[in-house]
Parts: structure tokens; C-alpha cells; sequence
């Protein structure tokens, strides 16, 4: 039987990571108990809040696929946000065991983790990837069938799979979250920095891979943990799945050009051609977000303003001159 | 590149095992060298062809999760038949490792083993379980949201999300097939079994999970593997998906009926109550199979005939007396 009250403490695996992070904040903002797991592979100790409330925050050093160095922590808590994972798609293609390790298996070593704890709600964040290349837009949750394109997509989908059987079989609740492409300044890889990073190594010209067409759905960080904060209050079924991203889309080529401005306008855009970024790049995504404004969310900017902000973001943390 | 010729060896994993070795007998009989690898966790000898062609045929006995000990084998070879897995999701609820290890795991294995050795086929033994409980009957292969209710289903939809990646990845060619209930007299588990097992040891009673209307399609092994053999020399996507079932269902009722009245119908049936039979099983199942259909291939019975001619088959084998 679950031992946790309604306002238990939550964990928050990946605790240190761009989304994480905010979520942690929100959290504590909230009134929580925020317990973070993070063995910071990705995840910065710099985007953890500098002072938190010393009696409703801990911070452990683990990876999650190793239970024994923090499963502990999941005594008494009310749910596991579970956001540790490989953040970047690409990196599956040079490492194939890299989404099954902190992505397939991380998720089933947490669930493992909560259903010994009894902790009775479990949140995951999902992605845009399970969709593969889908033939509705804007797509919504139940379309099927999936089929993912990347190792990193795969393990979402696994992680989906897995959330969902523990739901049927041990009585947890889940949410899933699958999120468009989520940008903010605490994000540290990504199409955003990949540009920042190539016009500081050589400010008169921009590499961009593909032909600069593909279009996808930004989604701020802040809307992001907002739409999960609300679904989880009020979604109540046992398997709760909801899209997270916005109603519009912006091309490479549009993103290209702003951050090029952003910098100046002198720099050269240079496209290498192709509908395809890189192998198991989508060319287009927008997913229906009917579900979540449903509920009352909607995004406080689009897709395009999202990006704006972004690289205001970045261009006062690397001080880019004007 | 693929080093393989068109007619080159078919790797078959669990081709000791109920459908494996029907499988594996169909290959032979097309003039195909057949490799099996099998662990004999529930695979059976005795299953395997009594004296196949010495030159056309090899075992390994290996657990598919550790190629070092059989990838030698993928060498050459055109296709892989992975159909080695735990094969009863009863089990999976007792021991959630179960579906991971011998489902998502080993098949990543496989594919590791498939891409490091240029095979450029890869058919996998899916379930109808990845649809968990969906909402549309018959069931067709793009239905979606895909939540299994069960560990086992959870393995076959995270196989499934791995042979998606691995094609766009790295240029496979895969073959998802969505079995209903696959019986015959090879099938060492399942109702059939469980039924005749029971009314061995008290023939004068017959309990039954559930309250017997739970219905499903049941179909013969033999005709799963022609689907299977029709399906890869047919279809030319990259991910091809097929549900393979029949277009009629059984209740348990109906079932233990029949079984009932092949025992000389003294016993008495008891049915413990409830829509489910067990945790993580479904109350229906029946699969669209218009795809296979439009491909050429028909059941050759349906779902109650296959039943019949599998209490048969039991029967056979018992030596009930009649």
C-alpha cells in the first residue's frame, strides 16, 4: 500500500538536465519535497537552484540504472518524475546500446525502484520520435502505428511500453509526455547551440545540415514543465498520454537566418542538402495539442517566438556582442 | 554490404520452439540451409527435424543475448527469423527482468549481431498484445495508441520500436508479425494445454480463470509459418507489418466445452469469475488481417477449427482415451 500522502515528495530523475531542472524549480515553488537523482552525464550542477529550502531538497548522485545507489530515496514519495535519459537523438547512431542502457533500461530499473517503494504515480518524458515519420499533421496521441525512426525514439517507445504494463500490473498510474523539440536556455545540445557553436568557431559562415526545409514544433521549457505540472494534477486515468508542443512549426532555414541576424547578418548560410538533417531525422513534426488545452494549457509563445527567446537567451549567456 | 546471396541461409533464433521448429521445416522443405540458434530454455529437441539434410543444417545451442557465442552463424546468412523469446506472458508478472532480458534485450542483441554481419533481413514474432486493449475490433496494423497491459506485450512493442530504428538506421530490412493466439500440437503452453493438463490430474472438475467469455482467434501454427514465408517474399517496404490471426474468435467457454467433451464430458466446469483470466490478459481479441489477405494468404480454418484439430493433435499425443 502506498505510504506516501497526497503532498509526498516527488522525485525527479535527470534532476540536473535542461528540463529537469525547471521542473525542480516548479516543484519547490509548489510547496514539494523535490528529491533529485541525477549521476550528471548530461545534467550541469550549475542549473540546479542555487539555494533551495534545505529541509525539502536533496540532490543524490546515481545513475538510475543502478537502483541500489538511490532507491531509498523512493520511500514514502508520492511520484517519480522520471526525465534521466540520453537528451540527443543523434548520438544512438554511433552508439546503438546507448538508448537501450539510459533509456529502455533506466526506465525499467525506476519502475522497478517505485513499484518496491509503492509509489503511486509515475511521470516520463516521452517524445515526438515514437511518431517515426507519421502521415497525419498535426498528429495526435493515438495515431499509430509507430514506428520510430532513431535508437532514441525506440527507447521512448520502450519506456511507453514499459510504463504502461506496470500501470496494468502493479496499479501505478502514468503520464507520458511526449514533447516537440524543447528549447531554452538551459538546454545545452541541440539545433540552437549546434549554430551558436559554428558561428563562434567561424563567424562568416553557417553549416546547416539538410536543405534547410525541415520544419518542426519549439517548445519553451517553461511551457513545457507547465502542461506536465497541470496534466499530472488532473489527468486520472491509469495510462495518460499527452503530446506537448505548439500549433505552428519553424523551418531550419527560418532559424538559420534569425540566429545569422542575431549575430549580425554577415555570416554565409551554407546548406548541405538533402530532406534529412542526419539518419533518423524527421523532416517535418507537429503534434495536436487538443488534449492539453483541453485540460487548460496552452503555450505562452509559439513555435517561432519560442526560438526568438531562445536566442535572446543565448545571446546574453555567451555575451555575443550586438 | 551485404555479403549474402539471395537464396543464402535463413537464421532461425527459437527454432527449437513451438513455432520456431514449424518454421524451420518449412525452410528446409523451400531448399534453404537453415541455421538454428536456440537455448532450449523452452525450446525442444524433440521438436527439431528427426534427421534433416546434414549439409543444409546446423544448431547452436546459445542464449540469443550473447552473441559471442552464435553471431559467427549470421555470417553469409539472407535472413534472420527472430522468434526466440519467452513465450508465456503469464510469467512475466512474477518477474518483470523476464520480458526485458529475453524480449527487448535479445532482440537488440539480434540485431547487433544481424547489422555487424550485413544481414539484410530481419523477421520478428510479434503479438497482438502490443495493442494492450484497443478500442477498434478487428484490430488493423496501424491502430494506435499501443499500450500493452502486460510485461510481454511491453517486450514485443520495444522489439518492435528496435527493428523500426535498426532499418532507418542502418538499411535492414525488417518483418513485424502480430500473432493472435498461435496453436497447434507443438505448443507446449497456452489454454489447450493448461485445460488437458488439469483434467489429468482431476477429470472430474475443470476450473477455469475467468468467467469463460473472454474471446479470441486462435490459429494453427502451421498456417502462421506460411503467412510468415508468404509475407517476406512479398512484401518490399522497409518496415513491413502484418497482423496474422483469423477472422472468427473462440471463447474459453467454447473451449472448455470442447476439451471437456474430448475427456468423454463428465467433468464439471467452474469458472472463477471476472472478465480476465489473469493480470495482463484481455477480455478480446480479434485482428483485421486484410493486409495478409490482400497478399494472397488465407487461415486454413478458422479459429474453431483450429481448435478442433489441436485437441486432436492433444489427444494424439496423450493418448486420451476417447
Amino acid at each position: 500500500m502506498p505510504t506516501s500522502t497526497p503532498d509526498g515528495p516527488a522525485i525527479v530523475t535527470g534532476g540536473a538536465g535542461a528540463i529537469g531542472s525547471v521542473l525542480v524549480r516548479a516543484l519547490l515553488d509548489r510547496g514539494l519535497e523535490v528529491r533529485v537523482i541525477d549521476n550528471f552525464s548530461s545534467g550541469r550542477k550549475e542549473l540546479l537552484p542555487p539555494s533551495p529550502p534545505r529541509d525539502r531538497f536533496s540532490l543524490t548522485t546515481a545513475d538510475v540504472r543502478h537502483p541500489e545507489e538511490y532507491a531509498e530515496q523512493f520511500r514514502g514519495a508520492r511520484s517519480v518524475w522520471h526525465l534521466a535519459a540520453n537528451p540527443d537523438i543523434r548520438l544512438g547512431l554511433a552508439d546503438p546500446s546507448l538508448d537501450l542502457e539510459q533509456g529502455t533500461i533506466a526506465t525499467f530499473r525506476v519502475l522497478e525502484a517505485a513499484r518496491r517503494h509503492d509509489v503511486p504515480r509515475v511521470v516520463f518524458s516521452s517524445s515526438s520520435t515514437v511518431y517515426g515519420l507519421p502521415t497525419v499533421y498535426p498528429t495526435p496521441e493515438e495515431y499509430g502505428p509507430l514506428f520510430p525512426q532513431s535508437l532514441y525514439g525506440a527507447g521512448k517507445l520502450a519506456s511507453e511500453g514499459l510504463l504502461s504494463a506496470y500501470t496494468h500490473s502493479y496499479g501505478l498510474r502514468s503520464y507520458i509526455f511526449r514533447f516537440a523539440n524543447i528549447i531554452g536556455p538551459s538546454v545545452g545540445h541541440g539545433i540552437l547551440v549546434d549554430f551558436f557553436d559554428k558561428l563562434r568557431k567561424d563567424p562568416s559562415r553557417l553549416e546547416v545540415l539538410g536543405d534547410g526545409h525541415q520544419a518542426k514544433s519549439y517548445l519553451r521549457t517553461e511551457d513545457c514543465v507547465a502542461g506536465m505540472l497541470l496534466a499530472e494534477s488532473r489527468a486520472t486515468g491509469p495510462v495518460n498520454v499527452f503530446n506537448l508542443g505548439t500549433e505552428d512549426q519553424t523551418s531550419v532555414r527560418e532559424i538559420a537566418e534569425k540566429v545569422v541576424r542575431a549575430h549580425g547578418g554577415r555570416a554565409r548560410i551554407d546548406y548541405t542538402g538533402g530532406a534529412l538533417g542526419w539518419v533518423g531525422d524527421v523532416p517535418k513534426q507537429l503534434l495536436a495539442i487538443d488534449r492539453m488545452k483541453a485540460l487548460g494549457w496552452r503555450p505562452s509563445t509559439n513555435s517561432s517566438g519560442a526560438v526568438d527567446r531562445t536566442i535572446e537567451d543565448l545571446l546574453a549567456a555567451r555575451k555575443v556582442p550586438r
